[in-house]
């Protein structure tokens, strides 16, 4: 179904107005920018409720992913800046609802290499996180305490639309605190590794090698994990750093840990 | 030398005016923001004007790392906002003259791990680089057409002031194109490693795997290196990526490489 409107004011637009609006709550509907992330949304887990465009990226998106099984609105440049609030200049967005997340048991069935985030609060890290996490095999995010919400629309945006493929859950139910929750996972046989720049930690490569099933922790940038996660986990380890330099950004340490993670699972032939 | 200056037209001032304003030629002056910033341009080449900043940051700067041997304008933060165009709130600013490069030849004479970029056009992926490339033990970071200004504003801030103290060269003197300039680095003995995500490059560990010297090829976001650059190094690297995802952003892959780069230097004991 497709439609054209002109009112900035029509309700059917509701879903994409004032999306520089900040979604504290976390509850706001997910929205998605540009082709490739909105033809990722039409295809994840996220109920999809409309798709609004000018009329070319209308037609060029049906053309290249076909219908996407929802209202369709086609706006101009002037009205959908209206409605959003500022010049979408990729002329396509998109919006669903949100959706029940996969418990920890349900990721744990089928996972073998997993990243726990503590504390990491900024939208643009744990787009980042995602993105790199998906790129490199990770198969699931758990959050901790103090996550930002994945579904906000810059997480989604800097993730590449990854937040809405790669399963993620909480960290909190049933269990007195979130780290003591980490046990489900060494009782599935995952091997808990912290990420710390300290120099007593071992290095990254020795901390994961002949692991089967591995938890990557990371904290965010500045104070890092807490002790007291760290405490949850089997070892801490580190990439190596020149003396008199600063920690590593939180999205890129944890990228090298998935690289190494992957790098590990391979036997090389040189 | 400290004095009060309480006037936002002040022309001792002009160094930190309209800061939010482009320097497109890259020919501005080099300015540092915040107490670890700033100390890092008083610890190098770019000889210092001023140092311009609240009492009390100023009197804490003093305190930390000594007198920075220029004069110090002390200002109100309606003042500072004035000149700068913006509310700057971490109240400490610093402006230097440029200063000449080093050149290829002295940065050879001692480097062993260099990071070469082509177009790479964005001022926080610029500084995103030199940030991972002084923590991960790159010895420098040498400049094809096309990259953006290291000493930018922008770039300083992201880079946390290690553009200010990792030498840097742009490669296009005295020979028809960057690219052949390249060979300098075969001659002082380096290999010449492409990063690329094409799925038939060797894995960056084999890429890299004995090499005394190592100089890493970047490119932009998207597009990549290009063939020309591609052509003229000795092996082409990839980073394994997971079916169906993207390729990673430039400082993320120059991240892993630098993290590859150094692991493969040291002797693991598991």
């Amino acid at each position: 179904m497709r439609e054209v409107i002109t009112d900035p004011l029509d309700p059917r637009l509701d879903d994409v107005r004032d999306l520089n609006k900040s979604d504290k709550k976390g509850e706001g509907l997910v929205i998605a920018e540009g082709h490739l992330v909105v033809s990722r949304l039409a295809d994840s887990r996220f109920p999809l409720r409309c798709v609004v465009g000018f009329g070319a990226k209308l037609d060029a998106y049906v053309e290249e992913y076909g219908d996407p099984g929802c209202p369709m609105y086609e706006v101009s440049r002037e009205t959908l800046a209206a409605v959003a609030g500022f010049d979408m200049h990729r002329g396509l967005v998109a919006a669903a609802d949100r959706a029940p997340e996969p418990s920890l048991d349900e990721i744990l069935e089928t996972a073998s290499t997993v990243v726990v985030l503590e504390g990491v609060g900024d939208h643009e890290n744990i787009g980042a996180i995602f993105r790199n996490a998906a790129g490199m095999d990770v198969d699931a995010v758990l959050l901790g305490s103090g996550a930002a919400d994945p579904l906000y629309r810059r997480s989604v945006r800097v993730s590449m639309g990854h937040v809405l493929r790669l399963p993620f859950a909480h960290l909190d139910g049933g269990y007195t605190t979130w780290q003591r929750s980490l046990q489900a996972l060494r009782d599935a046989d995952f091997r808990l590794v912290s990420l710390t720049p300290h120099p007593e930690a071992v290095h990254l490569a020795d901390a994961l090698k002949g692991a089967s099933k591995a938890a990557l922790l990371v904290g965010a940038e500045g104070p890092g994990l807490t002790e007291h996660a760290m405490k949850a986990t089997d070892v801490r380890a580190r990439i190596p750093m020149a003396p008199g330099t600063d920690s590593l950004n939180v999205a890129t340490s944890a990228a090298i840990a998935f690289y190494e993670r992957q790098r590990s699972r391979i036997d090389f032939e040189v």
